[in-house]
């Protein structure tokens, strides 16, 4: 990195900030400057966001949805119908289908999805984890709410439709429901970026597979 | 933010992230998985980046660019021609003029740049210590090597013709030459984002005022 005339506290700001996704050298070395240069509560805020979020947050036990105890809130709200799961590749998807008011079921967020191409397999991915909790919410006896549909809200690009077919073929022979968002989403885009109407859309409108 | 269903220790971090320039609440969210998902170390390595660079870092109290001594590496190095400064906005300018290996001077870091629409005063950059540090550098028995020529390399922005043309009228007295990096550069175009040749060619064809 060709930062010579920087004292070598900067050098190394700029090359940590330059490793996060989206920042390339010249916006690490903006954030950098502002870092430096504005309020230091502001930098001290930031770096003890960071050490606290990476000490508290953990992947909920049931959900795989981020949290700071063993269940999330999420899991933890009795209100919640827990017999359909709408299944995720990351927690800001939560947030997003959240945000629409139109899901009041249970969530499972997979942290990856299914991809030959880049070389991702189902075992790098939380999708036998989906597998096992239907499985098991279905066996007789179970303390766990008994699942009876999923609905795959995996985004519409190849990696999210392939991980989506891996599992309804899976999950439709344990005798559940598994239904696909809507193609109300535009093809190829990514489930974070769309607006509530279209998510909420895809939603409602989500076809058996 | 609308960050519902996040963790307190998830939603500070994102909100932390959100306040760094051009970083908008999905990017921040982005930012905050990766910091979450990702090698614990390198989190914790931008954390200690942050902490190490404010405590480290200071502005050199010559030329007001970055220094982890009193004095930074470009003052202190006696190969480079003293008697000619090159004033530019901010640290990261320094670094795209030293990347063309055309210009072996001084420098001078205004840290801002004089803009009445944006409600900047000249008081609140180094403007005012730039024509201290000429007129210091001219006093009968001065130990610093004399100041002969100023190069004004703020962009060329309005806010960096003002600021060029507060500067040359207030140096101009003081018998120094005052020179402006020629419009090579395209108008309206960020000093940091020019391309070597652009700004090289700005340099060498500077015009006196």
């Amino acid at each position: 990195m060709p930062t010579y005339g920087f004292p070598s506290a900067m050098r190394r700001l700029i090359l940590e900030l330059s490793k996060l996704p989206t920042i390339g050298e010249k916006t690490a070395m903006r954030l950098a400057y502002h870092l430096i240069k504005e309020d230091e509560r502001d930098a001290a805020d930031l770096a003890m966001a960071i050490l606290e979020a990476r000490k508290k947050i953990v992947f909920c036990r049931i959900c795989f949805g981020l949290a700071d105890e063993e269940v999330c809130p999420l899991c933890s709200d009795r209100s919640r119908d827990k017999s359909i799961i709408c299944v995720v590749e990351k927690p800001a998807d939560v947030i997003a289908i959240e945000r629409t008011n139109g899901f009041h079921g249970g969530y499972h967020v997979l942290h990856g999805l299914w991809s030959p191409l880049k070389g991702v397999r189902p075992e790098e991915t939380k999708i036998n984890e989906l597998i096992n909790r239907v499985q098991k919410s279905r066996e007789r006896g179970s303390k766990e709410t008994r699942i009876e549909e999923i609905i795959l809200a995996t985004s519409t690009t190849v990696e999210g439709d392939a991980t989506a077919m891996y599992l309804a073929k899976n999950v439709t022979e344990l005798g559940v429901t598994v239904s696909r968002i809507a193609q109300g989403m535009p093809k190829g885009g990514e489930l974070e970026y769309a607006d509530q109407g279209t998510l909420s859309h895809a939603i409602s409108g989500r076809l058996k597979i």
